[in-house]
């Protein structure tokens, strides 16, 4: 059994180097020639990923030998594939990088190959478009080969042990696919469970999503409602949670490359059946959500104020603007979308981040200040208004 | 110290035997002179719940003396109040039971003793209206006496369980009232927490309600998008959830006297406040939730085309129609809304509930028939259609 993934990213790399520990060969895939290079050196890109430098460095250039070149991965038997997928302004999926890599994958495929993506795509994404594209490239039909999907459920900074720990599922295209994919999966996945098919696999990570989306949304009503009944909303959060309720943390909106995009899979699709009212819910979460950039600006404004300084004049410190705290990524990032908000009103804006120098900010076109020298602070993640 | 309890329904009576089983002398006040006789006899009036029927022979017309009148009250030292509280067509409270229980309260209160309200009310209701009515009738005010709200989170057939284990709050209307009413809270309550104000307590029963709502109502529309998509639902929903994600039941509605009940406390604050937009997401989960009585129906209609006989003559078995499964109340029960919608469009609607005798289904004015010689029988717990 030789095992290929596609995509050495946050999701991809870790993977690779859980299958590679469990003692099997594994080829990496990824456009990155230099990110290939380091791996093959047993130097980890991704540092900050506990565990993860440990493995890179027993198995890069051993066990896992990362390449550029599909070639290199023509004698596998088995494909995962992790490659980024985004939308774009209308909130349509971008599926550049994944049909790349199927395509080539087709290039290489032989018959009794078994072919996993595990990069979450809309429901019947892989019993249409990715079983089309793997058919056309190889001139062999489904049945010759296998093809299941299995929804990665990686968190950034705690890959290794959730590949270790978490639930994971994985569905067929057909009933063979899922078997033989989950037959193997379960040689380096422990927690693994094998659903009906594809599409349901496809669903079951996308609903997670929209759980997280819309729930998020819940929390910036009611804490919007909180401070108009001037009460504590964080106080009240803390002992409302308990084994039958999880309100979540209210936030700035929803960023990064996957909360805020799962529910459009699910909106366009009934949208494509005129059927967009039974996506409500999830369209008026999105609402709430995006205008949440509003609402702290607003709150910002009334803190300037309160300072003895012409407005345009104080100094204001948007602190925190990744999408989460501890990624560095401004993927979506509405923290970002807010320290903007605040620029286009001619307000005095600077950004702090512990994640970002001085240069990476002003690169961004951000004016760059340590918070105690600001006249108001604003931390995005903690929601507090300082000084 | 002598303990009051006013209402022994189906949270105060469970609660005012647990504090007996602790050792104290309760007195308990409900407007049901028969129900109160028979807890003088050891009568348990709630078979159904768990544990119960023990505690009510043990300490009924001995530790726990049940009585109509309030004099008999008189010489408590510390009054617990959990009456029901409704809302009216417009979505607005009527205080009818609990004002009446505050204003009895208030003609025996004296110096020294406080007073707590168990009954989920909209935040605010403990500090102006009740502190108003035990002032108004005592004469009194505040500071002669202690006022304190701790929000009853009992389940119907757990209740005896929840108040031993389970997260309970207390916060008073000022601080001395908090102290005052943990302390004697502490002696019969395991799990108990004071929070900042009777404001707060209030709040988190509401937005623990508010958020089974709003995911409630996330599942109904999930679950109609796993129908278009062709996709298990309840296949997806069992894999989808895990520590970080649970996602609800999906349902005909939300019945009862809790759950539909609490987010219009919040809606109709801010509609108060001019800030209804503060309350989109509730209101559109009311909309979702309400319209699954026309969704269920049409998928009904759908299953009497198959049926070889005339639509209006297809023996249409409801199912179930308690608000709940295993709770014999039709407050709200959205199943009892689904069968008389059925009715009304002259479909030859029939009834059956585990809990409801043919005599009791035939006085609610509807037909009763046994499953097994309906045509089509819908499961309104299961979300089943039979036959």
């Amino acid at each position: 059994m030789k095992i290929a993934v596609v995509g050495l990213g946050n999701a991809g790399l870790p993977l690779a180097a859980v299958i590679a520990e469990k003692g099997f060969k594994v080829v990496g895939v990824d456009v990155d020639a230099r990110r290939c290079s380091q791996i093959n050196k047993g130097i980890n890109p991704i540092p900050q990923e506990p565990e993860l430098n440990e493995l890179i460095k027993k198995h890069g250039g051993k066990n896992l030998i990362a390449t550029s070149q599909y070639k290199d991965a023509a004698n596998s038997n088995f494909y995962i594939v992790i490659v980024p997928l985004f939308i774009d302004d209308n909130h349509q999926p971008d599926f550049k990088f994944v049909k790349s890599a199927f395509r080539n994958i087709g290039k290489i495929l032989k018959k009794g190959d078994c072919v996993v993506l595990e990069t979450t795509v809309p429901p019947k994404t892989t019993e249409t478009l990715i079983k089309k594209w793997l058919e056309e490239e190889s001139g062999l039909v489904l049945g010759d080969f296998y093809l299941a999907h299995s929804p990665e459920r990686i968190m950034t900074g705690y890959s290794i042990s959730r590949l270790k720990e978490f639930p994971k599922i994985v569905g067929g295209v057909d009933t063979k696919s899922g078997k033989k994919a989950f037959e193997v999966y379960k040689k380096f996945v422990s927690n693994l469970s094998l659903v009906s098919s594809a599409r349901v696999a496809e669903f079951i990570k996308v609903i997670e999503g929209c759980y997280r989306f819309a729930n998020i949304a819940l929390a910036n009503e009611l804490f919007k409602i909180a401070e108009e009944l001037e009460i504590d909303f964080f106080e009240a959060r803390e002992y409302a949670n308990h084994e039958y309720c999880d309100i979540h943390m209210p936030s700035t909106g929803v960023g990064g490359h996957c909360i805020p995009v799962y529910p459009w899979f699910l909106i366009n699709e009934m949208k494509g059946k005129n059927k967009i009212e039974n996506s409500l819910l999830l369209r008026t979460a999105h609402l709430i959500n995006e205008e949440m950039i509003e609402f702290w600006a607003e709150r910002i404004v009334e803190g300037c104020m309160k300072i003895d300084k012409p407005i345009n004049e104080v100094k204001i410190c948007v602190q925190g603007i990744t999408f989460r705290k501890g990624a560095k990524s401004l993927y979506n990032s509405r923290n970002l979308a807010l320290a903007k908000h605040l620029m286009e009103k001619k307000l005095n804006v600077f950004v702090y981040d512990e994640l970002l120098s001085k240069e990476e900010i002003v690169e961004l076109g951000l004016k760059f200040i340590k918070p105690d020298v600001a006249d108001l602070v604003f931390d995005c993640f903690a929601l507090e208004m300082k000084k």
